[in-house]
């Protein structure tokens, strides 16, 4: 919004043809990274202020809308996608949201790395009005990719930067997995229980199951490590993830398993080792998919996430002009039925 | 290509301007529609005869890709959609056809009447190259909206009028849905089997569960008609549909369900009855997905289709400048194993 800019909202570009570096450049120096020389940093930061750059996309809002279409991409092959229930209710929020703004969204696919640039042209290319990212772990080129649109985007899920730092340049909608976690564990203390396991999701690899062990551990600092086992989001994964901790554990008298999916597995293992639930074991899980926690037996106790409103917002971070703060992590909360 | 349209291909919108109609009119000439007044329609045929005007929407081929994507419509809710194993296949080739010509997919979604509008804008706008469009139903909304792009645009499944004619103005991929029904009923009755009962889709309104429940007719004019019941494709479906069956004909010896899914169904209601199968009823399917029919206990006879084959040929016929004819029908075969 200076005369540099002549009138226009300085945009990325700008910055990076006045401080003489590559757009890429400066969006490592935006969002913190590391490996760029201290000089170029000194620089890129006198541009940025300089200009009056404002590193958020949200805040250039959807205020023309000249395509009607909002597109939606998540970093998951295809398969897994259609297959994923989160996914399909987050999109049906995401879909409801944008249509009362008369908005629609149009899917792009990610499955492989030959993917990225056909996807970052179009969205570069003037077909859509912003952009609805799901982005699965740290460090995901997704991020690299949001910092060269000069469209609004949101994230689903909060982007990292590969050593765990929040990505500081986009908005963002997340659930609170860590304090979901802690009110799972928490409840199953309360009912008395001292040898709770947990299964985990790729904690290694996705956010959110770094913070749902993170909430058990909060809980539980001082847990075996025996009784944390690595598995999926699968229901497969769950059920040998449970297997592996009766081996191990054969006394466990809890689980907290980090996704429906997984908890549904594990019942099936308890079942099948003759373990009832919840007398000798009692069983938690999260997201509260009504697909599955209605078929389960017994009914799972699990944490609550209203995935769509989640959809809803992220939509509407993209209209909102005034969006203070502009991200939102949505409370979640322990809905208790019989496995626990 | 004549000087009426400066060399340019003539358009449907130059036939209507020329003719003095509004474009659906046109559409409903060309598409040999009823309720057109006759000298309505001998003026448009006229028109487009001077114009050269050929009414084969893939004649205008991606000769220029100036967007590198292709839209994919289904006209069915996101969620049935998603979990539709029969279309994230066919989805799959579509996107790996596209891919080896350097273009990607974008999904848009229909899940009321209200996204129409939507669509078909966004279709109109220029934001893709072209559209591959999934009809399930006779009359179906999709092949009006197909009729008024100036884009190639390919079909899945054959596109019917109201009234079971074939719109000729689409290029269209399906698979031999009677041929494949008739080589499964034609099994059954190689192995001796004589009270053969059909699980239908529902035949009232789509066009493949119509063409299945033709090829049994085809081989079994005579059967009777109680041993014919319809069902909805699912899984459940196929399980209340045996039970009624069997509650109507206990003495039946073989059912052709005109889906995996409700072949799946099928198997589980006879083994709840205390049926062995294929001994006291032989079973088989239609799809071969391969998600189901290595799951199926016992292994399901089913008729294959090449389903990922077909989205691959649906690409090709948007970028084929010299698709002769325009259309495939693609044959389907039996797959022999253990239930019937």
């Amino acid at each position: 919004m200076t005369s540099h800019t002549h009138g226009r909202r300085p945009t990325l570009e700008d910055v990076a043809r006045r401080a003489g570096v590559s757009k890429s450049t400066v969006s490592r120096v935006i969002n913190g990274e590391p490996k760029v020389r201290a000089e170029v940093v000194e620089q890129v930061r006198q541009v940025v202020a300089e200009l009056g750059y404002v590193p958020n996309q949200a805040a250039r809002q959807l205020v023309t809308r000249r395509t009607g279409a909002v597109a939606v991409v998540a970093s998951q092959p295809q398969n897994r996608l259609f297959l994923d229930p989160f996914f399909d209710c987050l999109l049906r929020g995401v879909r409801r949201e944008l249509a009362e703004h008369g908005s629609q969204a149009v899917l792009l696919f990610l499955d492989d790395p030959d993917d990225y640039t056909g996807v970052a042209d179009y969205l570069a290319g003037g077909h859509v009005d912003g952009a609805a990212l799901f982005s699965l772990r740290p460090g995901d080129r997704l991020h690299e990719m949001a910092d060269r649109l000069d469209i609004p985007v949101v994230f689903g899920g909060r982007p990292l930067l590969r050593d765990g730092d929040t990505v500081r340049a986009h908005a963002y909608v997340d659930g609170d997995n860590r304090g979901g976690a802690r009110q799972a564990v928490q409840h199953l203390v309360a009912l008395g229980r001292t040898r709770i396991a947990t299964i985990t999701g790729p904690y290694d690899q996705e956010h959110s199951a770094a913070e749902r062990l993170a909430g058990y551990r909060d809980v539980l600092p001082g847990a075996e490590p025996e009784l944390t086992e690595r598995a999926d989001y699968t229901e497969q994964g769950g059920a040998q993830a449970m297997a592996a901790l009766l081996d191990r554990r054969p006394a466990l008298d809890a689980v907290f398993a980090a996704s429906d999916l997984m908890a549904t597995g594990a019942l099936r293992t308890l079942r099948e080792r003759g373990r009832r639930v919840p007398h000798d074991v009692a069983v938690v899980g999260f997201d509260d998919l009504t697909e599955i926690t209605e078929s389960t037996d017994p009914p799972l106790t699990t944490v609550h996430q209203d995935v769509e409103r989640m959809g809803r917002l992220m939509a509407r971070l993209l209209f909102d002009q005034d969006a203070r703060p502009p991200s939102v992590v949505v409370p979640t909360r322990l809905v208790r039925r019989q496995s626990a």
